[in-house]
């Protein structure tokens, strides 16, 4: 293999077969994907979830992870939200003629590896080779399928008055981590991006608890985002104490230094999970329990909304007692961040 | 919404939800994707066949088609070829900062219409948005499931010695109209893309004839790229009657001034069909009652690898009774041609 990538490995004759054969069926090795044919054949029963996204951040690499472990956590994550237990991954590469072999091997193991660690597998995908200045280096679309646990199963409609609202961990270390990569910035060097899996936290808090209303991973916008949205299709105000909201100290002031609300900032291992006020405390410990989970905390609680609130809204209290609306930005504070 | 496409569009706040509900969800509308959680909730039975292929042709559009057609095309055919019914997609865009709104609408347009026109729903989506430069307008990855209709499902590794080879149409067409259309070729006028869906063909082979060893759709690298590859995964030697594949004159007369070999021309709306000799005719018959199958033909026989034949060859019979191996390129004529 050469050590940089030409266009002829875009293009399903000998060059894309060295290169499928060499990396990814080497690193992604299964049954299902050595067939080799056009599509994969699964075996799943019940309702099904599945999701897609794509991958564009920048730099590719990290600290915490790299576009690869991003490509698998998030679309592990996606399914999960819907209370599923992800099963198959699938995966498009989009690649820049010249990019270097030995970095598209780091990111393939990497995602291997990711995708070994959450119990999924890679069953079938593609790759393009596009001309240079085409695309940026890497860009990768993965899309997940996997077993519903239950029914109903969560939904970000699913949201009613009294329930609790959790959050699995602290927020904000993806965003700045990947930040502080991209401008070189020393003074966020303990600043890791919190990628990770968190089907094994889901299923269970499915199984073992049961009656979870909304599962919801605040990624892009944050947690003020994901907040807004399911406020916003459940019909109902979100009141969040804003002191309960676990933050790393690192995050906190670096988001000072740089005047960035670590509420807005990209979360790659985390999650919302709303229930009924009886099941609160064994989500919590569940949560608690898990490696992804030991920083969990409750942040809120679901009101009707009655005037002047108004359906989808999401209300800070404030440490000294105020309370403000955390609404959703126009756009975000940082591109390309996922 | 503005003319071109901002940065803020691919953010996941609010103009991020602006650009998915005044266009992706206005035109994609069903309602599983109208749920609009992380992932769609899909009732799905049986073995499962799943699939992703990325798209990044350019120009964008090209007579008898748009990347939007091929991206639903190419993916529910992939699904189709393990003789399954496609079901759902999900799609991830990436766009580039500052493209034309315009282009995009029509693009997403193409799109419904042609997994409206398949039978197919589009469940769940992602945008990213990157920097002006970061790549080239517009690149989709789609990717597909559909239940499996017969068991044991076709499969590259399912041709056998005596198995009759169809092919569904004439080839060349797809991977000659792009290239026209970008390098603006006059004389190429008359050839347009064969970018279709051929789930509901795949259908009727699967349930009025069955016993269909081997599906699948010569794309990028072309017939001789696909005979190659089932060839090989089979173990066989497929043995070809190079006068007996549809070729329309215009793709003849355009590879003769080109120099290409319209066998290694990609194809989006084309398949072919590996079945025991006992069903070609019938094969055949439910080929040729379909609008994208009028042209099928059969264009040869599955050989035993007796030496000095080696499995996975393919061997092309000439009309003045030559014969001669047609083997895999090493790239490709022409990139990024889907």
């Amino acid at each position: 293999m050469t050590k940089t990538l030409l266009l002829d490995c875009g293009s399903g004759g000998r060059a894309s077969q060295r290169l499928i054969n060499e990396l990814f069926l080497e690193q992604f090795d299964n049954p299902i994907l050595r067939t080799l044919d056009d599509a994969a054949k699964l075996e799943l029963s019940g309702p099904i979830a599945m999701s897609t996204d794509g991958y564009t951040v920048t730099p590719l690499f990290f600290p915490g992870g790299n576009i690869g472990t991003l490509a698998v956590h998030g679309t592990v994550n996606d399914v999960s939200m819907l209370g599923a237990r992800p099963r198959y991954l699938t995966c498009g590469f989009i690649l820049e003629e010249g990019l270097d072999l030995d970095l598209l091997r780091k990111v393939v193991e990497s995602m291997a590896e990711a995708a070994r660690s959450a119990g999924v597998l890679i069953v079938s995908g593609d790759t393009k080779v596009v001309p240079r200045g085409a695309c940026d280096k890497l860009f990768i679309t993965t899309a997940g399928v996997g077993e519903i646990l239950a029914d109903p199963s969560p939904s970000g409609s699913g949201a009613r008055p009294g329930d609790a609202i959790l959050v699995s961990g602290a927020v904000g270390d993806h965003g700045l981590a990947v930040l502080g990569q991209r401008d070189s910035l020393s003074f966020l060097q303990g600043v890791e991006s919190d990628s990770a899996a968190l089907n094994k936290m889901v299923e269970r808090l499915m199984l073992e608890v049961g009656d979870i209303h909304v599962l919801r991973d605040p990624t892009r916008g944050g947690l003020a985002t994901t907040l807004n949205e399911i406020a916003g299709q459940s019909g109902v105000v979100c009141s969040i104490e804003e002191a309960s909201i676990p933050i790393h100290d690192a995050v906190r002031s670096g988001c000072d230094v740089l005047g960035l609300d670590p509420l807005y900032l990209a979360n790659e291992g985390k999650m919302l999970c709303f229930v009924p006020e009886a099941k609160a405390q064994a989500a919590l410990d569940v949560l608690r329990s898990e490696p992804q989970g030991h920083e969990a905390a409750r942040i809120g609680t679901v009101l009707e909304a009655v005037a002047p609130s108004r359906p989808g809204q999401v209300v800070l209290q404030t440490p000294i007692g105020g309370r403000r609306l955390l609404s959703m930005l126009e756009g975000d504070q940082l591109p390309r961040i996922c």
